[in-house]
């Protein structure tokens, strides 16, 4: 397909391109060429579990693949010794090799959910990196300085902030760098929190003779919880590998106002389907369908039609349908919970050994509001004994704990 | 001898102990292991030229010797390909490796004027960092922080001067420290210029559980121009290697202010001999009397006592005798002259060819301040001719400018 064409599909949804025109430039000079472009792709396997935001460049890269350009993975094994400090205030702990073999395994497995990994090329970076005297290092480091370096925001935070850096911290991004020297990369991607160590790789190549490679930067995808970012130290991920009805339901739980980022980043609607879904929620739709048609397209993509349609019956039993008995219950053995003397127990004190989380406060609050039953019976006094321990007691608290008690 | 007594002697003249009490600790552990200890002298061969100012710290070494402990010079071959950018404010250009080969060859031949050579172990950097792979430089680098490094004066201003550091000048006080670690060091010695980067040998050590080093910085010897540091680029030095009459001149020519601190620090005279000499200066006694004191001590060591006796009447005669016909004239061939067509050339002319560095205002200032005389007659006209050509000229510019024309 012609540059011009294949340009109109990539620079969908890419939030930095560095420089302005990169990519137009690169798509025209391999089609002068008559040759793919070679694309790279960074992986630190210290965190080998990919989600919906990874997916995000995963999926860009994909319709590189299927243009025919080349994919190159970097398996940082090498640098994973390191550890990126990229956002982070503090050194990463590194990685023994086993660990690293293991996880950048894990991680090929789950780019197979979006790449064919069969054409990707597959590098690890010990390759070069593990090789490299100090003398070859030094003329390295002598290509950058430490003003530049300090232009990082987390570099530059934690030493105006008088956190610690260890020097070998600062080499990471020139170690990043130099992969893109040693593959001769035509463009790098990455999230935008990864401009700076992209970056870093056009200067080495330039200084070393190539052309500097274009970056692209996606957005980063809000998490579930609409927090700034998705990130599995927040808990707030939707993993590649979630079964459909986690995943389903992790989609119907995002605020709608991240409706239109999930739809446009996460979902393979085509332009104009997206287009359509975003009108009829602007003409007033509920936003649950939309939800629902991001939460089926999703699970499709990562499970199948089936799967994805009996993830949202069960969404629907689960959590919108009023039929108590169909619910599914968690089982709590009676003689875990602390019965006094006469095998009775407060309410208050009951919600409190089943939801050990929550304040009493709290949990008098929900008793007092009648969100709490006992055998599908409200009971809005929390002094209220409950007899326990001669049949099975079926206890709700709130919308989505629901409890049988087995003696 | 006991460690006390040589801590008596190896005190005198150190500026700083890195602590404050670790030369007599390191005295005392080598008295209580019955073992000399290791002293590490670096040296970075870029500037193979000696001066008074490395004497200053080569002849604590010196007595360090003569109580029968270990002087390890490290040859800083692998770092001189760094360049050290103590008190520097720009990078310096790496050496290759023949340029380093000769000026070590050249520094261990000085070395010998003062140290017993054939009693020190001589060690190459390049031994160690030559075959460091990236996984141990990455090891090395994590043992220090930004902000360990930014301490170091001269990197904390040219940041603060926004003027550009490469990140390999960084490393150089890790390396130097290094070096330390690999010889197990009980001292390190240096000027208190290095101060910063002999405590980083100290610290490098600890982390690898060897005992610290001791740091004993010598204090940076002033110029023969009275500024602060005796250094080549200054053009303010005295060579170890400078003849005895050019040696002699140049103690004579230094400001009296600084011949106490001379007096101390080149000179080998005993602690009484330095105290009967200040005090005859304190009693009156011409500067003049010390300075020659000074001038003949220092050339005995570095020549001998019959060379300083020699150069200190060269010294006389040239400069202070008014015996117009004893000075050493600079033969000059009547054919480099540029005479007109009658034979003769303008007074101011002459000077200017003779004295082609001075200005022709300050050459006509010192004609007409009477200070030019031609076969000694004193010629205050600077447009008055001089006949040349048929025998010897003997022309005097200012108090040092003798010159004979010869036909």
């Amino acid at each position: 397909m012609k540059a011009a064409e294949q340009l109109n599909v990539l620079k969908a949804n890419v939030e930095i391109f560095l420089p302005d025109n990169a990519l137009e430039e690169k798509l025209q000079l391999a089609e002068k060429e008559n040759r793919t472009l070679i694309i790279k792709l960074g992986f630190d396997p210290t965190a080998p579990d990919l989600h919906l935001g990874h997916a995000v460049v995963l999926k860009k890269l994909r319709q590189f693949q299927d243009f025919g350009h080349t994919i190159v993975i970097i398996i940082g094994d090498f640098t994973a010794r390191i550890g990126d400090p990229t956002g982070k205030n503090k050194s990463r702990p590194p990685l023994n090799a086993d660990q690293v073999q293991l996880n950048a395994q894990t991680y090929v497995n789950q780019l197979s959910k979006i790449l064919d990994v069969s054409k990707c090329e597959i590098r690890y970076n010990s390759e070069w990196l593990g090789s490299m005297d100090m003398t070859e290092t030094i003329k390295l480091l002598s290509q950058v300085t430490l003003a530049q370096i300090m232009q990082r925001t987390d570099f530059n935070n934690r030493f105006s902030g008088s956190l610690p850096i260890s020097l070998h911290e600062l080499v990471y991004p020139l170690l990043q760098g130099h992969d893109s020297v040693m593959i001769h990369a035509d463009i790098e991607m990455g999230g935008t929190d990864q401009l700076f160590n992209c970056s870093m790789g056009r200067q080495l190549q330039e200084g070393q003779g190539q052309h500097g490679q274009a970056v692209l930067c996606m957005p980063l995808l809000k998490g579930i919880d609409g927090s700034a970012k998705m990130s599995k130290s927040e808990g707030n991920i939707v993993g590649l590998t979630d079964a459909p009805n986690e995943m389903f339901g992790k989609i119907m739980s995002i605020p709608d106002a991240l409706l239109a980022e999930y739809l446009h980043l996460v979902t393979d609607f085509t332009p104009e389907e997206k287009q359509q879904l975003l009108q009829q929620l602007e003409q007033g739709d509920n936003p649950m369908v939309l939800k629902k048609r991001i939460g089926l397209n999703v699970v499709q993509q990562y499970h199948s039609t089936e799967a994805a349609e009996q993830a949202q019956e069960f969404f629907q039993n689960q959590f919108q349908n009023k039929r108590f008995e169909e619910k599914e219950f968690t089982s709590v053995s009676l003689s875990s919970l602390s019965l006094d003397q006469t095998g009775t127990l407060r309410v208050l004190d009951l919600c409190k050994e089943l939801k050990a989380g929550e304040s009493r406060s709290n949990l008098k609050k929900l008793i007092e509001a009648g969100s709490v039953t006992v055998n599908g019976t409200k009971v809005t006094d929390a002094q209220d004994s409950v007899e326990l321990g001669k049949s099975p007691v079926k206890v709700r608290i709130g919308k989505r704990g629901y409890f049988e008690i087995v003696p």
